[in-house]
């Protein structure tokens, strides 16, 4: 419990209108947009809502005294629990803290306080011809500060890679309010450990990201996108791997599985042939529509060669949309073919994609749960959608242990419990079982030296 | 000192045949590439050679059991002390663990022992078209542990990036003797902290980095070369920055002042006019010949509009080496003018290049000392060589101070220490200057959560 006098401390950091009371008020931020279950014990003690990193650094501090638990968040798009406050203490939005510092267009970076949200990153660059490619499905609403803590991906990572390939350095208020500066805008620096690898991707464990400095790269001239319908799995991850083989690497290469297809069908009311058992959504850019019309070509040969029965070039950008529209429909129409759903996130070797599937639809026949499977094929990440019905009777645990052994799946063929989403909490009970005991307690020596009290969103990513 | 009875515990980990304790045995791991002089108290103790991460472990343990100072290396061919075993102990060489374990095609990954040269793990890759970047100066020697214990850059970062871009995973022996496995071969993944990178770059002071696992790329079908004479460093540096605003990459980007071209015009006996001020080399790669020649008429026309003096794009392969061979002469033809000779390796912000160049000039002037520059221009890496006669009186003292102005230089333009080299020995009394107390003792603390005892590499980094 915080006391009254500490209250009034940190409402004078931030200025009263700046903490958040009000149980109503307080709720709102006891979730995010993961499938755990609201509850009253998320809800935290007080929001706090600072607009400086000299702010954040005071309520660090003050927390760090008074050992009151602080778990970051942004707008809690997470889909891991990252940002639920369980052991209550601060919430500590940074969404207040929205610019966007300066655009360097000759060093090609941009310098961003950590609420800013990702798409508005991307637009602000790619005015002045620079881009930003990270892209999770949230970054319309999420902020760049949580992209960074959970370590985004998104659908151009096959060719571009995930946030962290974008992040030169970092400002982070660490757990005692200390204002530490990492990296900077060398491109080539061994100067000391590499801390800003170490914060991204550290769930707001290690410390409150409060601004951070991004590469950007030349805005690709064109695009277009291709649909690609296959008769068999197989042949689709073949058709994937054989072009980047040949050094043709799509700046997204997409896939969905029969059920996604055909809730996607049902959903929009398209009509799928069900001898499609397999869909491919490709991005390709470069400099010039020539250059593009080759790649398309190059792909196409190869699709045929591997027993394609449809390849659909996009003609225009009403067609780009047509396509994506089916790729971006998927979450929901999925959701919506039964009262719930667990998604899921793990990644795997790219040749093992078509095992891993196959062996995700073999656990849905063994517990009789429908299985969507869709993903970045291009790198390996599977995002599986059990849906099922937690009204009835022995459902829920049915579920768990689904996805127990989705998690083995991943871990039988060289994989890892999570490609983009984080751990936060509803990994947590699997982490030992993908690192081993050396990794689990590597970890934990970093955060005690980085947190000591264990002040900083306590309780998630171990047990 | 270590007692006769651990002396044997050691010996029979690693075999007695394995273990080097003649005094010009071990007087041969007490030096590497830098220029620190070699001295007595840089004798190991013990040099040992493990052949297994099994015997690196026993090892370990018995060192951390005795507290034993353990200085880990490959071929000592590093440039700042990393490897001098300064505080006595075990000199740790991973020199016989030599073996290439997998080669995965499909996932376009390779796994080896740390002990393996980096142009082996190269030519292996080569024979089945896939291409390993970074390409350090020392890569016909130093091996992939040593590569990836300094986070080695290389020429062609500016396209490719450095090693730590293509480190998927390590096994590491910890302090204590535990066997850490981190990452894999799964393209996304976010669970748990980055151990991978904090591992990579860490100079040897968190652990032995036994087996390596590297992603790969498919090998540019194409290559060629091209040399670019300017009389203005600023025309040559812009010439760089337009080229990558506008989204051609060169796979190097090197660039030589005047006193660097003047060096090698000697050494070689070439004619190089003494109006050259900047000489630029560039390998450009790709698909086709018809891309390359696309790709050298944009860069030749961007040249042009920034007064270039002339171009040449190589014909032949004889005319590639012709070009290279100047570059790759530099070191040797600079250190041939004067008896004693500092190389640092500052780095940037690209667009502070020439700034940088400048400022060293001056430093040069004010301590009438001779300083060639030259480096990666396109990723803003820069080598001043500090031309000097140490038998001079007083000399070392000017030299020491120039240094000292050197690194005041880069950190003045946001730049850093070290782009390629790491810390070791030879900057740790600057690396404050440039980190912060809260940089700095956030290092200290990672160091001290994972090598309480502090027996790995000690004296490096900080002071």
């Amino acid at each position: 419990m915080i006391t009254e006098a500490v209250k009034k401390l940190i409402r004078d950091c931030v200025g009263p209108e700046n903490v958040l009371e009000s149980s109503i008020d307080r709720f709102g931020y006891s979730y995010d947009s993961s499938f755990i279950p609201m509850a009253k014990e998320h809800i935290p003690e007080l929001v706090v809502l600072p607009s400086t990193t000299e702010e954040v650094a005071k309520v660090m501090a003050i927390a760090h005294q008074y050992a009151i638990p602080v778990t970051p968040r942004g707008t809690a798009s997470g889909r891991t629990g990252g940002c639920i406050p369980v052991a209550g203490g601060l919430s500590l939005a940074l969404t207040r803290m929205t610019k966007v510092l300066e655009l360097d267009e000759r060093n090609m970076m941009v310098t961003a306080e950590a609420g800013v949200r990702t798409i508005d990153i991307y637009h602000t660059c790619a005015q002045k011809g620079l881009f930003f490619p990270p892209d999770p499905a949230s970054w319309k609403y999420s902020t760049i500060g949580g992209n960074i803590g959970e370590n985004a991906g998104g659908m151009r990572a096959v060719k571009y890679g995930v946030t962290s390939n974008y992040v030169m350095g970092l400002e982070v208020v660490l757990a005692d309010g200390t204002v530490l500066h990492t990296g900077g805008k060398a491109i080539k620096n061994v100067t000391g450990y590499n801390l800003t690898q170490l914060f991204t991707g550290s769930e707001g464990t290690l410390g409150i990201i409060t601004k951070v400095l991004l590469r950007l790269i030349p805005m690709p001239k064109a695009r277009n996108t291709l649909q690609l319908m296959f008769g068999s799995l197989d042949n689709a991850c073949n058709t994937i791997h054989q072009m980047l083989m040949s050094g043709l690497v799509p700046a997204a290469a997409e896939l969905m599985d029969k059920i996604s297809l055909q809730a996607v069908a049902r959903h929009r009311k398209l009509d799928i042939s069900p001898d499609i058992e397999a869909c491919v959504v490709l991005e390709i850019d470069g400099d010039t529509q020539a250059d593009l019309l080759k790649q398309a070509e190059r792909i196409s040969a190869i699709a045929h060669s591997l027993q394609v029965i449809e390849v659909r070039i996009a003609q225009s950008a009403q067609e780009v949309d047509e396509i994506w529209a089916i790729r971006r429909g998927l979450s929901s129409a999925i959701g919506a073919m039964a009262p719930n759903r667990f998604g899921e996130d793990i990644s795997v070797p790219r040749d093992a994609f078509p095992k891993a599937v196959r062996l995700i639809r073999d656990i849905g026949k063994k517990y009789h749960l429908t299985i969507a499977v869709y993903g970045h094929a291009g790198d390996g990440n599977i995002h599986p959608s059990i849906l099922c019905d937690l009204s009835k009777e022995g459902e829920e645990e049915v579920v768990h242990r689904a996805v127990d052994e989705i998690f083995d799946a991943a871990l039988s063929v060289g994989g890892t419990l999570s490609g983009e989403h984080g751990i936060g909490l509803t990994k947590r009970p699997y982490i030992a079982k993908a690192l081993g005991h050396p990794g689990i307690s590597t970890l934990k020596a970093v955060k005690q030296a980085l947190d000591p009290k264990g002040i900083l969103n306590p309780g998630k990513i171990w047990e």
